[in-house]
């Protein structure tokens, strides 16, 4: 082979990738294939990158959305330079290797983000594109753009039927995310068959109504045709770009191409062998001449790309040297120096003044207390600013130019307002909060869930966490959220019982940089709990004894939020009817069950098992810390529509009912 | 007063309205007030109903997707004659009354769905819409149009917002729903302010691009215009309307129209006094003149439409005999009355020839052997029939016009298909059920959540229910998905082990008619498990004695599904080591949890604590059952990409592990 052509350079894609899939009896080959041509213009024309340090920061961003073309992507790093050897080509989708079925970002140098739930990655790109506009507003200065990169989206059909692709793309095109370039995969193929039976929207029509610039027409197996759409897109200045690339999934293949057959499932041995015949393609299975390399290797050129940005970078950190610093520091994920300092002095003064307040407005005032210090917050809400108190002095629309913008309106879109933060968070330099009620946290609830798969440092707030919520009744009232959301792996969930624990949760959302945190706020007050600042100090562990009896305890009550009130108030009961009774406060169960097994046993001993749980939710979730043996004070059922007080005594989530519990035991 | 004017009948909804708010202490005004003339013209000139019997069958379907203005409805109850009394409205958001601070339809009288949870009763609404399309099509004979009723919705700019909103529009324009008419209230108002911020999408030529009939520049206060706007709606034969109404929120309050201040909580006694004033409204909190009670009243007008459709019924009863007997049947819910006997005669031939098949396999064999028996099955998957294994011989795809169409192709649509299939079984004449992998049941939580609350006989199909579906990889594995269903109250979630249990757990899921279930199927091969006659009618209590010892067992094994298999080889192995070893099946835990107290004590005796549980998923769950002594055997993490052996033998998922935690015991 001399110079390779440019369908050759697309060719070895589809060859990997269809090699991949049928080596490992299982995947996607006709997305790869279908995309080839698109990805091989976009790689090697466009794309600003440098496969030699995927975490160079000014990069451009590419996310494929329709993740189960992973092979895609996989074949892309490979073939441009990153370091995924063809070794792991040939593990795609085995134990340990790093070419998991879907791509994920903590297992691939060059994911930005992991993706598969479809919808999802386009939303995360969202973020991206935010989180360069932000950065950019924020730090570039004249001759001086040190971030300036593009966003570049694959999605196909599935994600553009599902309804997060409407949140995501309404706010792009809000926005004006000029910056952000994406390719629809138009094969008219989902895995049911042809689409025309249940995706028949006009897709460029519905784009333009939210505001973007659509490419219509694309032919997206010949390259000047894909070229001219990347041109009309580089040439935006105020809306992002959708370009409507019409494929062939499975293209090459002679008997499978344009079928659905293609989609999901090896080629087979004899189709493959045909479709190398049929695309001209005569080398074995992960054998790719030296030529198609040469054709591809970007680490060349993206290390003198990075190389050139870094003298850019270099001029401007002359210039603006503080400026310099804090966008290396955002970066690089590093909170300033002081700020652990400066929450723990926070949190004193928040102990020392011991405010009854609802823990969502304790939660604004350390908002109050922590963006100034933390530009890199990026706060917002689903519409829902008032009630989940999210707004802070410092807040400023990221709707606006200000160079200080650090607030989403989302408007009424759970689901991609958390994608989006994931997408700030995975982008760096910021630390995104996202806020509504808990119940709707259901609505989000996948976003959730990546977050702590991929994992990205993104905090959920979720304000009116129980029956407390009162008259807006059982559509508004969480029972089974709390439970559902600690389950899910990696994920942090703390619900403070009053203003002292919620600046603690904060701080620790903060502070853990691998994961996220879920801050779960009440929207009643709830009284001051006195600690010793050995206690204060132990909140950071997710559970400890706040309130104690001398000696070993008869009973231990374990609560959370605004249930620990009750426990208090039931221990003093309790105190005086002789049993000598212990109060542990659990804000993060998850937290605590991290913790190790002698501080474990410090709170909760083995031998005492006369234990009662109370909080507004599931009761069978605290089997796990009061045994068969024990009694759980909480709910089961829906809620109902009330004032709250009401509801309490109506489910009968009362100090009495603790105090008769902790006495039947 | 004499003849009252339209707008003095619709002062009538606002006052209601902002009078119960302000007795109430909260609710939303400003949506009622907005919406009071559109809900005007279209309750006493279109809509076809009877307030004297809310469960005739051929009613017009009226819903109220922007559920927080609940005392829209509740006043247009009351005021057209449901038995929804003054004095309940006074007690509006109060314990026990039936006017709970969002509509619930188990609560209120004429309440067709459940809403507040934004853009779901807009989802609901399409179900209702495809339910009427495909009754008619399969009942109604020439002349003899039995079913024929619209539905019409009214929704916010909220809703418009959520992606489900999008999802759904998209299947209606597909569907050509043309007696689904919408109401945008077009206000420019959501909770955080003008929505000009976070809302700029071209809605009209969004809907527009869904294949739906738009009806641009109602003005929402105008009766005339109002008219019009329905008028074009009803003239459409192919296409669902959305009529764009301008509205001013909080119309007729002198400060708060046209703010976001009027929307979610009491104007406050001055505000009200000044209203009253500038609408020129001279009656005392819930007093309405008798005149505009004359003009409200449709009890009359009603129950002659009841007769004449009645008549009409009668006429076709006679020349349709078989027909008219078959949609008496299904519209009151009711199976065929040699159900149950087919179903376990099915099930006990299941059993006789005991398969070894994927449970998902063994759910499509069900739905082959109920399908038939059950016309008013409407079956469905979000574009993965041939994974879920969905389909069944008489599959008819309700794009078609065939009479037995019963069959939705989805698309890649979670939440709306979710809600959708609730709205196909509210409206009555069909069991939905719909499908996809569990771990997306996560993007159709709060749908789910809805069919449990409202409640809907809605079935849930979930496959590739753990790491056991291999290498697609943890984005694709669920790990807290079956605790977090189990959680959402009543809601009952099957986990069957083999083709016997879940022939049994579709059999629960279709008589059940309370509320809804997930059935859970594996995407492996499960293997049979031997029963005798009094096992397979045990399975239907939830948990029971599949493998026993003789006298007390020492150690008891808890298991569900794909599990299940490996506790018996476990309890052979134990056995053989001298421990006598019970193993309990546990298909459905909500189930089982429901049995009196002496059934569970036979099958979990309280006296034996040494039990390991062995599920794919988080082991928190099962303490319930094992208590802080025993030993899960689960997975805490994220699963991997991998065959799913490797997965099982990784994550120590395996018969050795639950062998080794019973010896530790």
């Amino acid at each position: 082979m001399t110079q390779p052509t440019r369908r050759q350079l697309a060719n070895a894609i589809r060859f990997l990738a269809a090699d991949a899939v049928e080596t490992a009896k299982s995947g996607h080959p006709g997305m790869p294939m279908g995309m080839a041509d698109i990805a091989e213009v976009l790689w090697n024309d466009y794309l600003r990158h440098n496969p030699s340090n995927p975490h160079w920061f000014n990069r451009d961003r590419f996310v494929l959305s329709n993740g189960h073309g992973s092979m895609l992507q996989y074949a892309l790093l490979h073939l441009s330079g990153y370091d995924l050897p063809i070794e792991q080509l040939k593990l795609f989708r085995q134990l340990g290797s790093h070419t998991a079925g879907h791509p994920e970002r903590h297992e691939t140098p060059g994911v930005e983000t992991t993706t598969g739930p479809l919808g999802q990655g386009f939303a995360n790109a969202v973020g991206f594109a935010l989180a360069e506009k932000l950065l950019a507003q924020r730090f570039n200065r004249p001759e001086l753009e040190v971030v300036d990169h593009r966003t570049w989206v694959f999605m196909g059909d599935g994600c553009l039927m599902e309804g997060v692709s409407h949140e995501a793309a309404s706010l792009a095109g809000t926005w004006g995310l000029h910056k952000l370039v994406c390719f629809w995969d138009n094969n008219h193929i989902s895995i049911d068959g042809n689409v025309e039976g249940w995706f028949t929207d006009n897709t460029p029509e519905r784009f333009e109504a939210y505001g973007w610039n659509v490419v219509r027409d694309v032919d997206g197996h010949d390259p000047e045709s894909i070229k001219a759409g990347i041109e009309a897109a580089l040439s935006q200045s105020d809306k992002p770009t959708l370009i409507c690339c019409r494929t062939t999934i499975g293209f090459g293949s002679p008997n499978k191409a344009g079928k659905e057959s293609s989609h999901g499932a090896p080629l087979g041995k004899d189709e493959l062998e045909a479709t190398r015949k049929q695309l001209g393609w005569e080398y074995g299975p992960f054998e790719i001449p030296q030529a198609i390399y040469d054709g591809w290797r970007a680490n060349g050129a993206g290390t003198l790309r990075q190389a050139e940005w870094e003298q850019l970078f270099d001029k401007y950190a002359r210039q603006y040297p503080g400026e310099a610093a804090e966008l290396t520091r955002r970066s690089h994920g590093e909170l300033p120096a002081d700020f652990v300092a400066k929450a723990d002095a926070y949190i004193a003064q928040v102990a020392a003044e011991g405010p009854t307040i609802a823990s969502r407005k304790a939660s604004q005032l350390a908002i109050e207390a922590y963006a100034p210090l933390l530009p890199e917050i990026v706060g917002g809400s689903a519409d829902l600013a008032h009630s989940n108190l999210t707004l802070w002095k410092g807040s400023k629309s990221v709707a606006s130019d200000d160079a200080n913008a650090n607030y989403v309106y989302y408007g009424v879109r759970e689901f991609g307002m958390t994608a989006i933060a994931n997408g700030l968070a995975l982008h760096g330099g910021f630390i995104p909060f996202d806020a509504t009620f808990l119940v709707f946290s259901d609505y989000a609830r996948n976003g959730v869930r990546m977050s702590a798969l991929i994992p990205a440092h993104a905090i959920h707030v979720y304000t009116h966490d129980s029956i407390g919520l009162g008259e807006d009744g059982p559509t508004h009232q969480p029972v089974e959220h709390l439970a559902s959301l600690r389950y899910i792996p990696n994920n942090d969930v703390w619900r403070p019982c009053d203003a002292v624990e919620s600046a603690v949760s904060w701080k620790a959302a903060i502070t853990r940089q691998d994961g996220p945190s879920c801050l779960v706020f009440s929207r009643q007050n709830l009284p001051h709990q006195p600690r010793s600042a050995e206690q204060i100090a132990q909140i950071e562990r997710g559970g400890y004894v706040l309130a104690d009896a001398a000696g070993t305890p008869d009973v231990i009550l374990i609560a959370t939020g605004s249930e620990v009130s009750l426990a208090t108030e039931a221990k003093a009961q309790l105190d005086a009817a002789g049993l000598k009774t212990r109060v542990v406060s659990m804000p993060s169960t998850d937290v605590f069950l991290r913790q190790d097994a002698a501080y474990r046993e410090s709170v909760l001993p083995n031998a005492v098992r006369k234990r009662v749980a109370v909080e507004a939710g599931v009761t069978a979730f605290w089997r796990q810390f009061v045994g068969l043996d024990g009694a759980v004070v909480g709910i089961d059922t829906f809620g109902a529509s009330a004032p709250a007080d009401q509801l309490y005594k109506h489910f009968d989530i009362t100090t009495a009912h603790v105090v008769e519990a902790a006495k039947a035991l």
